[in-house]
């Protein structure tokens, strides 16, 4: 059976803990190559004790050296690692021959513009952007499956334009009537000593945070002016609430003139029925992050308001899976021609 | 030191409970009858382990019989039972002579029409409604001090729309571009033997539910319309996180035109600067609800995106205080001429 | 790939759920029968969305008619019913020539007094007691590969004696100085309608229960004395704590006079060495529930107390996993020649 | 009404903020000082939101210098400092005339040289030992009334040997015989920027810790060497369980031959029959932690194992409450002649 070396570069946070996870037993990986600056010389199973059981647990983290990486034989990298950073390692590594799945927002944005103006510095790499692939399978299948490098979208961006993008597309909504809220489990704000996040600050607590322009409004915006045809400006709030993973999103739009609310189903269908990562939910179907957690399936409900004229969208997905590592390694399925669902087929 | 006689009618529920902690400690209050259909004949002690301690631990529930209820001394009745069978007690108990302080949804609503749409049902007590006075003392003070009649408001209606009313009264937002997403705590779903809210199903999970049409926004839109002057009809979308209580909304509407977002700051001072229990965390405040769980505030702040042209109002609540019981004993604590916050400076 | 047909009979209870979350993904099982009394004509995507992507989801539950379970073919059936229930369907199947694998308390115990003595009446099937083998794979593989009768241990007995049995065979400990806590998390209650385990009586709060003589201490306490080669008695107390799955162990008993503590080490290893479920912590390990929770591992720590002369032995697992489901599959793969590790290779 | 000027000394933890919330209330203190290294110039609402209503909710944090704290007026002090660190601030602020409820672990221990052997270096005051109190009042309470320095018990401490000293003083159990394990909130590791606390780590865990010696062993067994007229030596194992605050204890020990189980309910009512803030459970009575968090209540349950001869101590308490802020209000309540249970009287 045909196994693909990987690396994951930047391995110690919670998405790329994740990624271990999925890749420890992926069919088609074989992890090669881990690096993390704090850990090096101690291996997974030691700084991971949940995956000491694994084949690859006694594997070593290394110094996030890109010639060190390259020396390990990695076909394909993983980068888990802060924006601004991840764009240096993408080009080092791309230079040395690997594909490059980086899951930091650097090479999500076609404009450096936009890049600054959220990110608030300029683009590391930008002659790099052109070339990155925006790692929605469900929308850009086609380009990805050729790319070298791919951006793998952020976790509110899958949860909130997996349902909006179908119906913006057959124009079914009023594009500047955009409202999403959605709330986050913590593994969402990092594996970092902070005291805003340590148990007792999170537990029995739910709080608004990152109002009004969260950093993930730039790609989501991009994406849903693509399919809109129009530049789509939105208001989301983003919501911490204390669950591991998972993220609940809603999501609401006026329907627009002359629109049959029926059409929504429809264009759900359309876009989502032969997805196998999209589990559509009817109308009147509230997803529940309980149900896709440790998963890479995104759940879609919706509703009409005839009161309000308003369409709801309702999705669950799991932060580090869809939202992060399992889409990563979806992305990575496509890119080495594997079957999509390989190692994501698990409940 | 004056004390008031006082009943509780339905005392085994989460409400019912938070009405114990809170009566069982206030300096004013006399707690001389607690019923309960099923634990007639146990003691307060004895079925809340926790009350034990208290001087009124001893008092034992009685069947909710009106005449006995009478019997009891009490002067003022706590209803904490559910709609329709609230309205009953509430005419015998006003016949005998008691003021209510009624906190299910059978008084809050002007027009029995409105009440039947949303409740399924005809208004049990119609002619009583006239008389009835929404408990939002904020807002309803002088009309509360005299009353005989209390509706005490809803967990969610309380959260909405004390942020909002100012707002609508000095026609700073477009009231029919009103949308909120509210997370409550599981409390809020009552205290019974139901497999949808055992610890496993809610525990690691967020959801939403009762959407499109959910109850309370009957009296919410009845609130609000009075506010703006006109009929607001609006999207509520209610979620579901695992923490015991509290509530945190997120509402957005439209700033209208012409106006500037810091009268949003101006209007809120004047409505709640000079309240004790609406704490205004000014622009850019995140209210957290583990700031506010087991006492009677209300934490206010907001935010403006000019991207979208849309105010955000964000507030946090215990459902079970200010949402209920909390509520419950600032309007007692007015219709008897007691200091507004006594038995609820706790923190 | 060879594939055995797999019934489950029980399967809406967290440990008929865990069951089918393992079977649907398992390389050599094919469900061909889910029963469940109360959801019979329901698929298994429909009654539990979380699996609705699996290949098996359309399969619907049927009435638990043993004619019927034999009629689909299945050649192993797993039970996952409660005790005196389980062991009528037990005979039935496997009259009709299917392999069992028992998840319920009915043939644990070897003697069927003291089954009288813990359940409260007869045992169903006293003849059956002989056949049946404790499913401990670890400690009776070589019985249980021919078994055609596996009663699979419970949740606490899996986590307390694993630690024990080599120092009791070893002569290690003082038999009759065994005093065990151990910690729960809430699905051990069951996935039934039961005030006491809804989320707001069970969040925040951490309780023993079931004192002082717990069900499976029989089957502990029958095991323990098969390894000291006397009879044991011992002191344990289970506790209910917040989570959602995962046991914590913890166990002292007074080295026996003469013995090094380093014994303990040696003794684990000597017994679980080279078995792939059993990681070994060694002395001064604190084993964590989080990191075996959807897993079949069980993390072993122990140290020494000089101060009081005892050993402790700490030990996580999942309730759900080594503790039930994941440990019935192992022993159905043992049953059927697979390998042993095959569809519990998951982190 | 009489109220006492109060300074917090390191008023910025979690057993701070508790007393902070504790005596924001208290009908006899004024809170006129209260000091943060990290906070200094900031107001207690400002820093802690949940305060802001308080009338004292103005009062700034000031650095904690000792000259600084006596020109406040503060006529009592208590200390929420580490250990090492308390010790000289109770020096300073005794010899300028203040009474010290210090609830750091420096003057809990008689004997210098056992401080030096658990908490690794030299006790930094040992002339104070001998005039510091052990703040248990069920146990000694005249002493307390008396004092100028009480040193508050550590939370293990209090909720193991109050069940333990009336058994222990009535000779009802082998004192060499004690094993105990107690579980924890995560509030009982700090209020700190720590990995091992953040939310994803705790929640959904059970962990032992701190084995086979903890500091609070020192205390524990001084104590109880003193109820038993001997040396005691025990077994403690401390857990870490994802709930906020709350401590439950099992605690087991031979029953004495010749003595009858009956008599352990006889000493714990001669010993607590009328204390407020111990409340006897009886035989069976397995305590929950949910039923006394935010109090100073302490529950006890017990039972008796006639298989293996072991009586079984049940506790509960908040680790914060009653194990800490609680109980050092109490001692206030006891030194300044107040009633015991002013300010504590909530549920």
């Amino acid at each position: 059976m045909k196994r693909v070396k990987i690396a994951v570069i930047g391995a110690s946070g919670y998405t790329g803990l994740e990624l271990l996870r999925l890749l420890l037993t992926h069919p088609h990986a074989e992890l090669v190559c881990v690096t993390s600056r704090q850990n090096a010389g101690r291996s997974i199973g030691e700084l991971f004790p949940r995956f000491s059981g694994a084949e690859a647990a006694s594997l070593s983290f290394i110094a996030p050296d890109a010639d060190a990486v390259a020396a390990s034989g990695a076909e394909v990298a993983f980068l888990a690692l802060p924006h601004g950073v991840a764009a240096s390692y993408a080009t080092s590594l791309l230079d040395k021959g690997l594909r490059i799945v980086d899951l930091s927002a650097d090479f999500r944005l076609d404009d450096p513009e936009v890049y600054k103006e959220f990110y608030d510095g300029e683009h590391p790499a930008p002659e790099l952007l052109k070339e990155a692939v925006y790692g929605l399978p469900e929308v850009h299948r086609e380009a990805i499956k050729g790319a070298r490098l791919i951006a793998a979208p952020g976790c509110y961006p899958t949860s909130i334009s997996l349902p909006l993008i179908p119906l913006l597309k057959q124009g079914l909504i009023e594009p500047q009537s955009i409202v999403t809220c959605a709330m986050s489990g913590v593994s969402g704000a990092g594996r970092k000593a902070d005291l805003s996040i340590i148990f007792c600050e999170t537990n029995e607590s739910v709080r608004a945070y990152g109002v009004p322009k969260h950093r993930h409004l730039s790609e989501i915006e991009q994406e849903l002016s693509k399919a809109a045809g129009e530049t789509v400006v939105m208001s989301f709030t983003p919501h911490l609430v204390p669950v591991h993973n998972g993220i609940c999103t809603t999501t609401s739009a006026m329907l627009k003139a002359g629109a049959d609310p029926e059409q929504v189903q429809a264009a759900l269908e359309a876009a989502y029925g032969e997805e196998y990562f999209v589990r559509l939910l009817g109308k009147g179907g509230c997803p529940d992050t309980k149900n896709v957690t440790g998963t890479n399936f995104v759940d879609i409900g919706w509703n009409y308001d005839p009161r309000t004229g308003r369409v709801l969208l309702l999705s669950a997905e799991d932060n580090l899976g869809k939202g992060a590592a399992g889409q990563a390694v979806q992305n990575f399925n496509l890119i080495c021609q594997l079957p999509e669902t390989a190692g994501l087929e698990n409940f």
